[in-house]
């Protein structure tokens, strides 16, 4: 008899470390429920699988809960791994990939973040360091079709996600991501054309853009 | 024939992330070369081993740079993986493993920088979120000896480093951690005395609170 698994994702649409957590279920194969949470009304459930950052996602599987993005992927991974392994097999591989959605994460995010709530000197420096870091994962791309070679893997998985974001991060950081890197956004279109995961997941640029919209509404940073 | 390696640590003795490096190439008992980095005028070997964030610890594996110190630290586990496994063997736990290494890194190293760096209010929400961060922690540990349980693993090999930064804590931060966390000290003895691998490789913590003192007065940040 298999074992019934229950999977819930406990998570806000927008949210791109979600849309990684989704993204690797889906390459699994793995059914689950999901639960959408207002970020200025955590549910119960959440403050309680989450007490330490009270963030979402959280993954919760039969009853516990795994929380922060890229230590849930992995532990997906590790759990489904008969079908479509995320990770690359060479150990140095592995940890190259790691190093990678490490900088994703510290760095992407936080500069994103910065381009539609700062104002001034911070905004600038943000644009700046925004563009300079596209520039390095452009680099780490090159002329491959995905970040881990001929097929769809972590780091793609992990980056996929601001895609999404990309529009709204031009509208308000001023930048012109689609004319400057041209090499992401091919890389973009080739995974939304080819991975059912992606393009069943990722919410239209034009939905995260009216998300960006109303946070900046709601916490008075402008129009 | 065994295949010769050559290992090299870009480091600086005082930086808990390259402790953590260090006791888990202990623990696997590899050989290596240490070299010591300046943090004022950094390697040229450093600068290209780790273009992107030129901070250490970097481990050279033949020749192959790997950066962040989880990151290395997993790499190591994996590279030499029939002696001493660093991560529990249940997905689940190694998961949890992952989750407070993740938190100590997040949290710890960065409020225990504002203890030595800022003063007034920032200083006054530090040395709180410092103390409520160490509670969370002890939580962890509860009355087990060590945070794997019965053995010494991943998140006592990434905490262990920051008992050599707690008198620099207390001192900087008008902390008393002995009195407060008695489990914490207690589990540091207990590591202290029954691993070599943190015994030979933690440095005293008077020689870190004169690194903290010197590293004040170079960015005059007071006595």
């Amino acid at each position: 008899m298999v074992k019934e698994e229950e999977v819930i994702l406990l998570n806000l649409w927008a949210s791109m470390y979600g849309m990684k957590v989704m993204i690797a279920l889906a390459e699994k194969g793995v059914s689950y429920e999901y639960r959408e949470e207002d970020f200025r009304n955590k549910s119960q459930l959440l403050l309680k699988m989450n007490p330490v950052h009270k963030k979402f996602p959280v993954l919760i599987h039969n009853g516990k809960p795994i929380c922060e993005s890229n230590i849930i992927v992995e532990y997906i991974d590790e759990v489904w791994k008969d079908k479509a392994p995320l990770f690359p097999s060479d150990t140095y591989d592995k940890a190259h990939a790691r190093f990678w959605a490490d900088f994703i994460d510290k760095k992407i995010y936080q500069i994103g973040w910065k381009l539609y709530t700062r104002k001034g000197e911070e905004h600038e420096a943000a644009r700046k360091e925004f563009m300079d870091s596209l520039k390095l994962i452009e680099g780490e791309l090159g002329d491959k079709p995905y970040f881990g070679g001929d097929s769809f893997g972590y780091l793609d998985l992990s980056f996929i996600p601001f895609h999404s974001w990309f529009h709204a991060y031009e509208t308000y950081g001023k930048l012109n991501i689609q004319q400057n890197f041209p090499k992401l956004i091919a890389w973009g279109k080739r995974c939304f054309q080819n991975k059912k995961s992606v393009s069943n997941t990722l919410p239209d640029s034009l939905k995260v853009l009216a998300f960006v919209q109303n946070f900046r509404k709601i916490f008075k940073l402008g129009e």
